[in-house]
């Protein structure tokens, strides 16, 4: 027997809708690409998207299933794209700036994306790739009329602010399956070309109401809240949805992302929550070192993710500005939040000291994230803290196949999404990541961390960077061999590492050599390459013991 | 284009796994009926609802869509059942006890509930009632061997501890699609027979998780959360979701509401959250006043709902207590919450007293609701705080229809569904009832609140009750007529109440006539029955002016 509940489609313009209705004149405030600070409110910003909606059907000739590129900056424009295109069922295919050439114009090739809205930023980018991308009818530049570029070679050029000037800001959304395809975003793979994630409404609505709980971000409309995570980042974080459904204003850091441009804004938009990656906020904490009569009186909570977070930065959160700091985790493929480290009333009783340990984990999945580890053979491992294995997600916001067809063994039989991650899950239900699963080092049928024998080396003086992998060894199938990178000038050896490590690491973690390499090879998102080092080492024969 | 999202069905049973599995240990703490303080934890209770499901499936025959009806109290075991039974595909029908037994009687039929699980305190009005229950095929009694009654003449007696003994409680819940329906509750309409509410599993789902958001309830983890509220009063206002799905602890106060056993729970259970009608606050405070040493220190937030909250009530919470108070609005069609009165960031910045007036209205609807009120030809009217008109609502856990298709006139060809509810909007987005729509008086084209005239005149010194009602005019359409019960010993006349109202009404609201009577009658629920007082004025005609 069904149930006699109206049919009210999970569609992510409704979440505009609520907003110019019932928080009209909530401040939306940007950092323009042009220069200038930037206001505008909820209802403004629901009449440009509809207009801009009207036009791109009209003019670009958008329709349901329509595939579109930005390439843009965190701003207001940037919201009325994602809203006026996914309200018509189109798709926005979001482009991140820093990815190598040859793999943009992969993916907008492999996307089919038809047109690319790009800020002025990114013209000469485009006017240089342009001739790769022969399926791109045209590029519509995020800007006004007054501040569009004297000569572009770009083809088919639209100005931005002329297009909405064409549309109808008294726009009907159209109403569709809430399962349509609205947003697209590429994993930069370390392996293989980029894969595409699309992401439906369903799942942007329910992920951005995921992400708005209290044991997630806890937004509300009291809140002020400002996606420093740029947009071509993972699906900004949810913050574009999980914002305005909650009425939270919101604070849009345009292209600036430097310490005192963040501060600036922080304190003129009296940001109470704010979301970026480990770097981003150790600039900021740099340049409040260097004004140290600066403080963060309006912030509340900082969310961290994209890398694990160095205790350093949120302790100094923590103690010196008084601001909490969530530690997230999540991938493009979980729309992309998997797990949040707040804390539960359990852990609450905790002495502060041990709360610490926990809070620089991965953090505990919401409501709407399964989670599991498992061992090779797919049995479910024990939330004991120790025990590691492979961490596998399901979800309704959580990827069940990439654009067209790709990279289908990342997801078994029974829809369990493998992450790639190796990680523990504590008795209170908190997930910490050890390693990478194809960086694990399997050593006589039980796993070593790699991403701990590292952590722990750059512990040893003299060590700048050190990376672990796993080379084949005729008795235990692998071992660990330690590859590290100097200090300049630092003359630390072979055994100095060694003993360093004696006594952090189980005696079976001990790598069976240390070398000395002048640089290690890094990907495209600064992270190290293991593939490309164990490449490096592919003839490398650890010394007889 | 369709979305690359998982295929995972809202289904409330995912909501418990989600408290079992990350708050394991978190407590579900309940008076029992039989007396003494229980303490369960969530895994236990996802392990024990399971256990229920299979035997409900084995003994029962229980299947998709069957029908079951609980009388009880808030206990760990009425979670139980809304858990197993959902799980299976079945539907909880939650019966009221205060109804009149016609009533009851009446929609068990309607309903074609087939076994009814009870608490020990309704076993004598079951014995007496089963006759007029033909379809009902049994009884299962919620206690264990040790309390069942000695002797009862209720056929195909069960005990509720011997079926859960009998269970598996590694059942696996099957998976079917998430607009199933999973709750059924009647309204107590004033006219006609009562209409069944199917809730789906979908439903609860998003109305749990809107009721969790930072502007409707705020829960999260923390939380000790106590719904005084009945689960079957309106789907217990969403809490039997709304807190597992946040990974609350639950304090169930089971069949004691009097102030002193409500402050023990909140005391023992370091109750955080709290939610019930005005009447148990009432008992409540007059309890804490005659003890004046009890405080209320763990208590953050008292939502308050079901009936228009008096100001007094509200205000001992915030200033004696230092608890913020939530005033909520909805109907057991909104599964039921439509409206809470938290304040946003624009009203935040209002003066306090400015602030009192709207926390006194009934709210503004979160995401997922959509509301609007219409005049008579279904205009939209503005948002300005004075104009009033019909209110009709839209969204997810709203209802699109009754069980067995019946009063379909309260939906509009659009969905809307009419609430029956006379209100204003404010510019912050706070709706206010006037009035129900029916009891609206129209004069001349334009409306007079029965409810504020009511309000008004309360206010005057030997005024014990008013009612207001519009009676025929042969002029004005309608005219008010007000129907004031005097205090004991008080000689309030016609002229000391019409005069009070000068200067606090329109001057064209003024009542044509004043009539002093015994009493008022009132419907089951306590609310004045207008219906019945136009009757008893039928032939009752306006003095000529």
């Amino acid at each position: 027997m069904r149930g006699l509940m109206q049919d009210f489609p999970l569609l992510v313009h409704r979440v505009l809708d609520h907003a110019a209705r019932w928080h009209g004149g909530t401040e939306i405030i940007s950092r323009s690409v042009e220069g200038p600070i930037h206001r505008t409110t909820y209802a403004q910003l629901n009449a440009r998207a509809r207009a801009l909606a009207s036009a791109c059907e009209r003019r670009l000739g958008l329709r349901l299933g329509s595939i579109i590129g930005t390439m843009a900056w965190n701003t207001w424009r940037h919201l009325e794209i994602w809203y006026g295109v996914m309200g018509l069922g189109a798709i926005v295919h979001t482009l991140n700036p820093r990815l190598f050439t040859d793999q943009l114009d992969y993916i907008i090739n492999h996307a089919e994306d038809q047109w690319i809205f790009i800020d002025l930023s990114f013209v000469p980018l485009f006017e240089a790739l342009q001739e790769k991308l022969p399926r791109v009818k045209g590029f519509i530049i995020m800007t006004d009329a007054a501040h569009m570029p004297a000569a572009t070679t770009l083809r088919n050029v639209i100005c931005y602010e002329d297009l909405i000037a064409e549309g109808d800001c008294g726009f009907v959304w159209p109403e569709f399956d809430e399962n349509t395809a609205c947003g697209m975003c590429y994993t930069s793979g370390t392996t293989g070309n980029p894969k595409g994630v699309l992401y439906s409404h369903r799942s942007n609505v329910l992920h951005g109401l995921m992400c708005a709980l209290g044991d997630a971000m806890a937004i509300s409309s009291r809140d002020r809240m400002m996606p420093v995570v740029p947009m071509f980042h993972a699906n900004a974080w949810s913050i574009a949805f999980s914002g305005p459904l909650s009425g939270a204003a919101m604070v849009m850091p345009g292209p600036k992302l430097d310490g005192a441009s963040i501060y600036e804004l922080l304190d003129l938009g009296k940001v109470t929550i704010t979301a970026a990656v480990p770097t981003v906020w150790l600039m900021l904490l740099q340049y409040l070192e260097q004004n140290p009569e600066l403080r963060l009186p309006h912030l509340q909570r900082v969310v961290i993710g994209g890398s694990a977070c160095p205790e350093s930065i949120m302790k100094a959160f923590v103690e010196t500005y008084g601001c909490d700091v969530i530690h997230a985790w999540g991938m493009t493929e979980m729309s992309p939040i998997g797990s949040l480290g707040t804390r539960s009333e359990q852990v609450a009783r905790l002495p502060e000291s041990e709360w610490w340990k926990i809070k620089l984990k991965q953090g505990r999945p919401p409501f709407m994230v399964d989670m599991k580890i498992t061992d090779d053979d797919d049995n479910v491992l024990p939330h004991d803290g120790r025990t590691f294995g492979r961490l596998k997600v399901k979800g309704p916001a959580v990827a069940k196949s990439y654009f067209k067809g790709e990279g289908l063994n990342a997801f078994d039989a029974d829809g369990w999404f493998d992450t790639g991650d190796v990680a523990t899950i504590d008795q209170y239900g908190y997930m910490h990541i050890t390693d990478r699963s194809k960086d694990v080092i399997k050593s006589g049928g039980e796993w070593i961390s790699s991403i701990e024998l590292e952590n722990i080396a750059v512990g040893c003086s003299g060590v700048q960077e050190a990376a672990a992998i796993g080379l084949p060894h005729p008795k235990w199938d692998e071992r660990p061999l330690l590859v590290i990178v100097r200090r300049p000038g630092a003359a630390v050896d072979r055994l100095a590492v060694l003993s360093h490590l004696q006594g952090r690491i189980a005696k079976w973690w001990m790598p069976d050599d240390v070398v000395f390499v002048d640089d290690i090879p890094h990907t495209a998102t600064g992270k190290i390459s293991k593939m490309e080092l164990r490449a490096r080492f592919s003839d490398y024969r650890f010394p007889a013991t």
